[in-house]
């Protein structure tokens, strides 16, 4: 497998696939409800995601594709410990892209025999490009990016939030949390998890909490807070399963500590 | 009064501040604490208000000036419903500004016998300048912004509001909050007031609820907003007094009247 090709294809295509989305966005666009209200999904989703499908498969017949659309379902079963396989999220933020249309991203991450290996976040609005060849340092377009300061303490940390944990839920005390957001610095919200883990590689937030995403949603973004040095678990501090729905907390090695132990209680 | 005259210079001294803060995020900040360690204030805070004092002073000696920094402390008492004021934020946003270094911006409100007449909302890193003078409509730059489009149910909506809200406060009753994080369609928090209210006037978000705003905060937003025809209230559903701290809830008519009544219960 030849990486600096996987990443030159991967920069190429996602770029390619931002100039469609920003296209779009100055003209209606016909949207469809997937599960709720709150889960937007638009043609372009799909279209995007089709596009990343026939790339990979045309240039790469041998690696698999994990998508949020599903579109590529005619894949044998594998394991992907033993495979390339692409993660893509064709628009990260739906909501976002339909209502203000910005705030959204195309993210795609290649995992080599269940390794890390690239991962790209393209903000087509903003026509930032958040990418990492693993072991080689994060850019944001032609910029090697520095490691982010290390906020080590709660007091000081800016860390992005659904306003959701705060709230009664079925996975996550939210008391905890409550008393979080009068301790910390803030809390943030955009709505796009692949941008937020983005901006976290880059020092915008100093950390992030999800309690539930899809592989597509982190797979680029762990290659680049991996990359920084930053910690990246489970909300229960477990390791990452690369390939199943996963919860998330991610910030430096100090603050990711402090944070798990004293506001995350899971129920 | 030339109003035509107090827009023009408006907008100049905004973008000439903007300028002056945009080279300021590249070099490091020295930063000082005021109340706590949630209200940072930096040395520009104070450099750009009084940019902003002695522009006012020197071109429009009659006119009042009320600043979060309070630099133009020698004016003598005066009532601003028989004056031309300037509400003037010179830096809205400062822990994004000194966190972040994006998502701040620069916010000057002009009124004249306590009628809004002018407002300027500047984000200096995104070069997006959100202006209006009373009557002839919102600009984003130079371009016209159309009313937003009228979001009236609360299953559709995107609203800014602090996390804080959803924690145990003495203002504000936090489980109806808690209700609408899971009704409507998201919260968003970006951290910067007048932002989020320039952001509401286009249509990038639905709404907006602040708990406790001071007059340089919502100064100019609000002008934007009554121009656009959003309805902006007190949390009480009240007119707001201009010259005053207050709480604020904007959003299309509709939209106002159904988070108000369900969702608002002052403690």
């Amino acid at each position: 497998m030849n990486k600096q090709e996987i990443y030159r294809f991967t920069k190429e295509w996602v770029y390619e696939a931002g100039v469609i989305l920003r296209e779009s966005v100055t003209m209606d666009l016909e949207v469809e409800y997937k599960t709720s209200a709150a889960d937007l999904v638009t043609e372009k989703d799909k279209e995007i995601e089709m596009f990343f499908v026939k790339k990979i498969n045309a240039t790469f017949p041998n690696h698999y594709i994990l998508g949020e659309e599903d579109t590529a379902s005619d894949q044998k079963d594998y394991n992907p410990q033993n495979e390339v396989v692409w993660l893509v999220d064709p628009i990260d933020g739906t909501t976002n892209f339909v209502h203000q249309k910005r705030n959204f991203c195309i993210s795609v991450g290649v995992y080599d025999n269940g390794k890390p290996v690239v991962g790209v976040i393209y903000d087509p609005i903003s026509d930032e490009m958040f990418h990492a060849l693993a072991g080689e340092g994060v850019y944001l377009n032609d910029q090697r990016m520095k490691l982010p300061s290390k906020v080590t303490t709660y007091e000081q940390a800016l860390i992005s939030m659904n306003h959701l944990w705060l709230a009664p839920n079925d996975f996550l005390c939210e008391q905890p949390i409550q008393q979080m957001a009068t301790d910390i610095r803030g809390f943030r919200y955009i709505g796009s998890a692949a941008l937020e883990l983005a901006y976290v590689s880059v020092g915008r937030l100093d950390g992030a909490i999800f309690a539930g995403l899809g592989s597509w949603d982190f797979g680029a973004g762990y290659i680049l807070l991996q990359e920084q040095g930053l910690s990246v678990t489970t909300l229960a501090g477990d390791g990452i399963d690369f390939f199943k729905p996963s919860s998330l907390l991610t910030s430096s090695k100090e603050l990711h500590q402090v944070v798990q132990s004293n506001y995350i209680r899971l129920k």
